[in-house]
């Protein structure tokens, strides 16, 4: 009998509709003989409402607190499937993290996955009995409270259920219907891609395009949980990650990604001597800033150097008072920042084969002027840093470039 | 170093200013070198709009999974308060009912608490964290899920805990500021009583006056639990639950109280042979609907009585389907009801040793031409049943006639 994860995300659980909806699909899985576990985040809206409640105080200072008022949403939806189903003649049984338990570290708002125990799953499943875990959180191991993962974190949540009872398939469901070679919303030719490899995928996650946490995806990838992504609604097949096949026509290009929410920090004048980056980056990385691109050039004067680096825009505050509060032991003489900037990657496992697709994407974008900041490569993507206000210009231009209309 | 249970309903959390003031009264307690351990309900209206969620489905199918959902608010409120201590200053630290652990037989919704383990909670204030405890929920002994007490269950949960942690008072910290001789909404020159005893109090919750929940009380008087009810607002002393002092100055009356949940169901015509009553009664507790008050008068025919009880307005519907599927093994002719009724009782300890109560109170009603269609009396209690519309007068009048005012 094959066993099948569910994952429910919370616009597939907006309203009492959704929830009937979602309802429907685990009891049509159950009709074809599977044994079905599912995963729930909260509500759509509800995790907000929580984090709004909770940051009426500093939440720095309460961080277990914290994740005890957030976790709230993903119980309150666990709560609701199940008595959904038990009306629909379907047993089952709601699991909150410490129940099952899902064993985390205890890092508050962040916390990994340590061991999850499989037997009161395996028990209900024996006695037909659907679980109905709860997303997004688990319990700290020495601690013994309430952990959550972090943002997004209930896709993590399903996949590491899947890969710890050996699921055959883990259908992440949510409001789209699958990976798209670019969005959709922009680029009207772009095209639903019905096998993508975890790399590609892994790509697509960390590059803006929101679906799957870039986390899950990881784990996915080394557990080798078949993951599908599909909409709640359409009913239709949607993206299936898969191992990279050996023999398998490689795409140049399976798609391309944007994201606006990266801005430039530019270091001017900097005295050019062994050790400056790793001063710029070390109280960088101390504060849990995530530096993106780095680019390093000559300066103005022969001996000093431009330095350029990328972090989130909800990080640019707090990145520019560390910089200047360490100005003098980096030794810069001046700080530019640029946040109208959009992020433009193309993605492919077929770059690591082919030559000549940077040469096709720059040639492509200046052909319509675009002019590029920074470039970041990977074996198989290539990022530019543009102006924003050209975003959606490249990402069309690219889509036709590559071949994807 | 004495112990104090502080009890915060949720009209005292209503919104953060209400936690904030809460906060305070905490921090004034822990200031005076008390040991603080805090209950909380959840946020008011918090838990009714839970309830509305929940109850899209059939609740009576999943009673485990409603718990599981209404429990909710009590965990966002010990999060939102924790964090505010922390935020004052003050080491708090939440403690959900599963974590303490407060075990419960497994009956959902309605749960009885059967043991709490102190340890978690001395372990606590020995590091001077104050534990903030979530009221109305504990952990089922053998399901290990999820329960709840019922409606108004945080009173019963502070004072469990009370009694189980040994603490010297116990403050219940509510919207009034304790309790009165009447409800001052209507009489105007009601005044509060100081300190009350258990039996009087017991009467006065399960008649109709809204402070404290009856099993609450009935708790802290087999434990002698010194229990404090007072407003989170005003500041002042409130009313204080005590044991019956020998040599005692006993007030005749103490308070009168009313309701208006009650309606009369009256079987006419009714063959007077033996075990009719029990035949009447049993079917009702079957199906969990309280009877309060019953009396039996000759009817028309010499042979027949008529029969008439009263029940909660909640209950008189199923209570009619009853009698009607059970008219014939019962035996009467037909049914009369009326749900405009009030009842009206007086307490007092004293009229265990006074005559001329139940007089008084009937000339003081007949005086205003009120007419009364049930009496039930006990030790400490005169309950009335009238109709509707003199519910004010009548309580007006009692409150003069035994110089409460």
């Amino acid at each position: 009998m094959s066993i099948i994860v569910q994952k429910f995300g919370g616009t597939s659980l907006g309203d009492i509709d959704k929830i009937k909806r979602a309802c429907s699909l685990i009891s049509r899985e159950c009709e074809k003989g599977s044994q079905v576990v599912v995963l729930a985040s909260a509500i759509a809206g509800e995790t907000d409402k929580l984090i709004k409640l909770a940051t009426q105080f500093e939440a720095k200072r309460s961080p277990e607190e914290y994740d005890v008022i957030v976790s709230t949403g993903e119980q309150v939806s666990i709560g609701l499937i199940s008595m959904c189903l038990n009306q629909m003649g379907i047993k089952a049984k709601s699991l909150l993290g410490w129940q099952i338990p899902i064993v985390c570290d205890d890092n508050n708002s962040e916390a990994k996955i340590i061991e999850i125990n499989k037997n009161l799953i395996f028990d209900l499943l024996k006695q037909n009995i659907v679980p109905i875990i709860a997303g997004f959180q688990g319990i700290g191991l020495k601690k013994k409270r309430i952990v959550t993962l972090g943002r997004g974190g209930s896709d993590t949540s399903a996949v590491a259920i899947a890969a710890s009872i050996k699921a055959d398939r883990c259908d992440i469901y949510t409001d789209v219907d699958g990976v798209y070679t670019s969005d959709p919303r922009i680029v009207k030719k772009a095209k639903k891609i019905d096998r993508i490899s975890y790399e590609e995928m892994l790509e697509f996650s960390s590059l803006g395009a929101k679906i799957l946490q870039t986390r899950s995806v990881e784990m996915a990838m080394r557990n080798n949980v078949k993951v599908q992504v599909l909409s709640s609604t359409s009913g239709k097949a949607g993206t299936m990650l898969v191992e990279e096949e050996k023999g398998m026509e490689k795409a140049l290009v399976s798609g391309i990604t944007h994201s606006k929410e990266e801005c430039n920090i530019t270091l001017i004048n900097l005295q050019d001597r062994p050790g400056v980056a790793a001063k710029i980056f070390t109280s960088l990385s101390d504060s849990n800033i995530n530096v993106d691109m780095i680019v390093q050039t000559g300066s103005e004067n022969k001996k000093n150097i431009n330095f350029t680096f990328t972090v989130s825009n909800a990080d640019l505050k707090q990145s520019l008072s560390l910089m200047n509060k360490n100005k003098d032991n980096i030794g810069f003489e001046r700080i530019i920042t640029n946040s109208k900037l959009a992020k433009i990657s193309i993605i492919g496992l077929g770059m690591r084969t082919h030559s000549g697709i940077a040469k096709k994407m720059f040639s492509a974008l200046a052909s319509k002027n675009i002019n590029i900041h920074v470039i970041s490569t990977s074996e198989i993507k290539i990022s530019v840093l543009i102006d924003e206000e050209y975003a959606e210009l490249a990402i069309k231009t690219l889509h036709s470039a590559f071949e994807l209309d």
